[in-house]
């Protein structure tokens, strides 16, 4: 199948994924990292699945401390398709810089926006619903991809489905978004099959988002234009960005105008969020520990869970159900499945103690 | 109080302690090894303990290998005290050599052997011990110390008290020395208050020492006796030793024939068998978790157990119970209290792929 005509791409790569330390940092977030055992790491993941939709349509939008990883990572990316953010100012300056500069030099484009930390079982049918996405953003709409929630988590949004969308089958009105539920709320949500996981995968006309963004926030909207217009004068309107998620500035309101749509879709998406999710993930289940990384270097006995010997050192485990462990040259992560939301902590706490290196 | 007259310190420094892989390896095995945090290893607290009772009369027999080692961590010791053995053939050679020594070179010499690898809480008492001990000694007996036990343990052998020494206050005749016992065996026996734990404490003559042996096995006896009388038959003579621990040699059948006594004494005694073992040491309890190393090399969340962060980088538990981690530059253990024991399995594991130079 051929590329999506004027469908760009744009990978939002940053966050710092602290519930993923110590393999993910400040220093070496999430993205770049191979998570998935596969040989890529996530970012790469990402190009890999968009570049059949896109060809070399690509726009990296990272922070400045990461730009050299990101073309690195990938050689085949010009150069000037990487926007190296001065600051981390959220998803909506991160989008937006890239939704002016593509209105401005690509008129015709749509772009779909999807971040470079997640990732899909399934990529061909992770493109159906992109091309779907495509068709209805030409007629104007902001189109959000709805992934058919498996379980009823309490760490995602919700997208609660209206109508169908006519002429775009496939494609169904959004009658809002929901933030993320109690485990309870959830499983309500569920069982009316009229509620979709929120994955912040949005596609739209850059102009079509720089409008809604003006409705709420005419500053913000004129200040990337700006910026697009002359690149040089980055550094100054940058830090006067206001630091907000798309979904908040313009995914939201839009909602509630009536002016959004959703592709309920299914390809075995994950954000992975933590170190149990990333367990589930490369399949860690019943009555074996799973390895990330080198399999030899790990010695278990009567032990299930998740072992990740990132250090090159030998890692026995004994006697321990669904631990997690996470060894790197500079600092080892012990803890179980059912605690990994709170690894978030161990990074809190030494940024307490000052000791930033480490995180 | 001044050191006892004729009296000599052999300390035999052997052993693997597998269960305290990865801190303990065949090429730094435990007695090399500061266990206690005290900034002392374990052969150098046998040292401290030992010399206000010998001056200067030690001999120490480790293997070929630890010679060095032990040299250094002893640097008083003059250099005819280290007896190396060409390899390990059990108790009964390595402490029977030094008795063929002794018996030539001093012969008016009482030995006492305690191993380099156990930990004391109170060196006045066993100073005491000691004491009352070689008192026995000088008429001849085999004198153990029986350790009052705190706990039905089944991990130590039992020393049976019998009737009270006539002449010799504080020593009593030993009926049996009995092998590792089930825990409710364990039970029985400390209900009867007339059990001991033997921690193979050995307070003899080496003349008597010898004879003892060479009534059971006086082959071995006299090759021991030819190695003290000319050393360059050390590399012939050694292989052809019995691979046998004192106890059996010697200490059981010589209980059986009425000639061992026991001094029963409490002074904190334990062999720091396992991580458990070293845990209790330390006073690991409760809601605390217990570091041996650089405290603020570890970041605890909702955790109890031990760490030792031996590997210089920092380590973050977060919601484990009595989990014990291990870090060393090149190997990693992670396990439970509970599990301690099973550690020797990862180094036999280990062992069978051929990764000997991790054990």
């Amino acid at each position: 199948m051929s590329s999506i005509e004027n469908f760009w791409a744009v990978i939002p790569a940053g966050g710092a994924g602290t519930r993923l330390w110590p393999l993910s940092r400040s220093s070496s977030p999430k993205f770049l990292h191979d998570l998935t055992g596969g040989g890529r790491s996530l970012l790469q993941g990402t190009y890999d699945r968009l570049a059949p939709l896109v060809d070399d349509r690509f726009m990296v939008v990272t922070g400045r401390a990461h730009r050299d990883a990101v073309s690195d990572q990938l050689p085949d990316l010009a150069d000037d398709t990487i926007v190296a953010e001065p600051s981390a100012r959220d998803s909506m300056a991160a989008i937006g810089l890239a939704a002016a500069m593509l209105e401005r030099e690509h008129p015709d484009a749509v772009m779909g926006s999807f971040a470079a930390d997640h990732v899909i079982a399934d990529p061909a049918r992770f493109g159906d619903a992109v091309r779907t996405a495509v068709d209805a953003a030409r007629d104007d709409w902001l189109v959000t991809i709805g992934i058919d929630p498996t379980f009823p988590s309490s760490a995602f949004g919700y997208i609660h489905l209206g109508d169908d969308l006519p002429g775009h089958p496939g494609a169904a009105a959004v009658r809002e978004f929901v933030e993320k539920p109690s485990e309870d709320v959830a499983r309500d949500y569920l069982a009316t099959g009229r509620y979709r996981w929120n994955a912040g995968m949005f596609v739209v006309r850059p102009r079509v988002l720089l409008e809604l963004l003006a409705e709420s926030d005419p500053a913000f909207a004129a200040s990337l234009r700006e910026i697009a217009a002359d690149v040089s004068r980055l550094e100054e309107l940058w830090p006067s960005l206001p630091k907000i998620a798309l979904d908040h500035a313009v995914a939201e309101p839009a909602a509630a105008a009536g002016r959004v749509v959703t592709v309920p879709a299914s390809f075995g998406w994950d954000d992975i969020g933590d170190f149990d999710s990333l367990a589930t993930i490369l399949g860690a289940a019943g009555e074996d520990l799973t390895v990330l990384g080198v399999a030899d270097l790990v010695q278990a006995i009567d032990s299930t869970g998740l072992v990740v010997p990132a250090g090159g050192r030998t890692v026995a485990v004994v006697g321990l159900d669904d631990v997690v462990v996470v060894d790197t040259p500079d600092a080892l992560l012990v803890t179980t499945r059912a605690r990994a939301q709170q690894v978030k902590d161990v990074v809190a706490a030494l940024k307490a103690q000052g000791r930033d290196q480490l995180t």
